[in-house]
């Protein structure tokens, strides 16, 4: 059965998955890309991005595995770009340049109405102006069948945690400290929404990657 | 040179070091117990605890780290007891029966005087009323050059981390969600206190090992 899931979601020590401070420079927020130090290096990630080579193992299956059978997309809009408010023009086409790594269709979360947006690659953006069980709707049928992946950042993910949508994360655990940032966790309680560990390997290069399901409905 | 350090603190995914509504049935709050999955089945932890056998590897060797060199401990008043307020009578003498697995001068943070409390094996209790700074001062001298532990719980851990008093943080992070209790991380700045990941590594069991240290000071 379609799953709708989490992935690859780094997060630090002290539960943020991103640094504070987003913007064009920083589009994973001060300290951002050190979550990342076990994602950068696989070959899923080199491939990605048009690159040879990367390493393969267990934090190569997990990136890898993020991929496989998703039909759809949901981004919250900050993880689509440091845009605020409503949109001056169309100029802004994502962080991803013209070939974005979704290939399928992607939905963002906003309060500000946007045209759908064509990329190359399979990439097509559409905007959702109606909320987070609206754009599930959207993502499923789209999906086919196959499941919905929610990328983030912190807060979309924490807004369908809270309503019991997700059936499954990978988070990547990582071992840094970014003091500030996006909590993940703080004020959400996972364990009363159903959520419970249930896998838990340790990567090659510093993340310990857990998968957290919905085991009580 | 002698360091004011914790060790083997296990903190959950969602960043707590207990669970939550700690009680006498409930020392580590309820699921607290799951957090030490690690730590349980050690050799050291079994010595202590007058077993025999018990696991050697990653594990164990940062439990047993964990006790050497250690000249004295600092507690908080709730790892000590579920006794709150003044103390009614001497009659609380400590989760651990007569012998305590301390065996060094043991200070504990409270805001009610007690008189000393000298148990088997050598730990003696002495119950510290005039704050954080003076209860590290008098471990500090029992010590005699060795370390200080601070045992915990949380919220004592923070309090000394925002003083910038503790020099190194050994954490088992578990993989399990608690959904409440006694956070460690939330709200505390640990990078800009100071604090970044020196070293981690995969225990056998569950944990993932990390070790934090005060690099500026």
């Amino acid at each position: 059965m379609a799953k709708v899931r989490v992935a690859s979601y780094a997060v630090s020590l002290d539960g943020f998955g991103a640094g504070p401070d987003q913007s064009l420079e920083n589009p994973l927020g001060v300290g951002g890309p050190e979550l990342f130090a076990w994602f950068f290096p696989t070959r899923t990630f080199q491939e990605m991005h048009g690159g040879e080579g990367g390493d393969t193992g267990v934090d190569d299956e997990f990136a890898r595995r993020g991929f496989e059978n998703v039909g759809a997309w949901i981004l919250g809009r900050n993880m689509f770009g440091p845009v605020r408010g409503p949109w001056p023009d169309e100029s802004w086409r994502g962080w991803w340049g013209e070939e974005p790594p979704y290939r399928v269709p992607t939905f963002v979360l906003t309060h500000h109405p946007r045209a759908p947006l064509a990329m190359k690659g399979g990439t097509e953006f559409f905007f959702v102006t109606d909320g987070i069980r609206a754009a599930l709707d959207r993502a499923r049928e789209a999906a086919g069948g196959r499941d919905v992946r929610i990328g983030g950042g912190a807060s979309t993910i924490r807004q369908y945690a809270e309503a019991r949508l997700i059936d499954e994360l990978h988070l990547a655990v990582s071992p840094v400290l970014l003091g500030r940032g996006e909590p993940l966790f703080q004020g959400l309680d996972w364990r009363a929404l159903g959520y419970e560990c249930v896998r838990h390997v340790a990567g090659e290069k510093a993340a310990a990657h857990v998968v957290l399901r919905r085991t009580t409905p």
